[in-house]
């Protein structure tokens, strides 16, 4: 698979977390992942890093979607995460919304809720956008 | 395996990753991980999410290891992860150094290497101390 | 002024920086500053340290107008701001909205634009919510 | 006074909280605030925007240092804060260390202390070096 069309598709990381792509409005990005043993902390707990890879991975999916185009690509730059509300069964339901779009930069707002709706992360993710030949 | 037990052990999500423990000064702790083709995004280099969620496993590991024996355990209240390196081989080396032992927050600051010993990534985790009662 | 009192006004620096409130809906609250020299890093452009201070000052106020009543009183945990337009003249408009109210901490996103409604910065503000006597 | 000469001085604000600098080792720069009420949140605790203006400072004028003479130039990028310890007197003590020092971002860790050396604020700040003709 080229680089072009590998970075439109669900990456390797998203995939070993089962990461399920749900369409959104506008440049808005969905996703769901089912909690399973393996994502868990210690105490059964959705593991905290499991939140900050699912924003990373779909706000980086979403921007690649509009910059692959002109031969740019995402590359994460930050990714600040609060955990609000612990959780151990069902799914996570991740919305990830761009709160700027820059020439250089992408900001994302991604909420990440449980199956009632509860927020129980929100992530704030930063991504570069580079000349693909230039990395 | 108790409550007790378990928070003193790599968690499944860690051990997903392939954390493996080193020991690190004082109330430092450190790992390394094993770079493979499913921690990647679509390009081949190490998916951002990895890197938050070393930090967060180290953060409350070592979090765990000073406050389980008084019944309290560590909870992730919040990850900020800066990326500084893509890389796509070899090991991720991971030093986690407290910056604050308070009695209801601990605050740690996670550094994620190459195997030259370059800078990857920088973390700043703050992980809240709770009475296992009161989850 | 009683502290009840005082925690539910406008704060010095806050008044240094010439924040004046303007109502929202909820439990939002904005506000606005008027940029003028003394507000600036060394080009003109507005100080980093004035967005973060704004973010910190209405999130805390707006918290302290719901908790004051019970007898608690918001303390500031972490204020995380990304820089997304330079500006150096007419007004910033700020507008805080909490995305989560806990017992413990509230956490809220704060936005500011310029007069032209263009987004200038946006900050993510943890307060955390004490007993007035356990401070 | 031209950019040039400015970019290398405090700026008005760092000005208008009294922040003055001390010599540090290597890149590393510091500096002091004498705390008085208009710097204070409403129960006269240092207002978290002082250290966060103070971190912004610092890290700017520190970068501005090193890249001013290749005409670059220093913009935040992001700033983010953990307040550890509310203070109401004395000084604030900040020392600022680069940890990451690439071609377009400078990243720095700001550790500000009071006057019996107890941390009260450490703050990661991400400077973006730009050329000056194309800001």
């Amino acid at each position: 698979m080229s680089d072009t069309a590998a970075i439109l598709e669900i990456s390797p990381f998203d995939d070993l977390l089962g990461l399920a792509l749900r369409e959104a409005e506008g440049d808005s990005i969905a996703g769901v992942v089912e909690i399973r043993p393996e994502l868990t902390q210690p105490i059964g707990m959705v593991h905290g890093g499991v939140y900050a890879a699912i924003a990373e991975g779909l706000a980086s999916l979403a921007t690649n979607r509009r910059v692959a185009r002109r031969g740019a690509i995402a590359l994460g730059q930050s990714n600040a995460c609060t955990f609000l509300r612990p959780i151990s069964a069902g799914q996570i339901h991740a919305l990830a919304r761009p709160c700027h779009r820059g020439i250089s930069t992408w900001v994302w707002d991604v909420e990440m809720s449980d199956d009632a709706g509860r927020i129980c992360a929100v992530c704030r993710v930063t991504i570069a956008v580079r000349e693909r030949g230039a990395r």
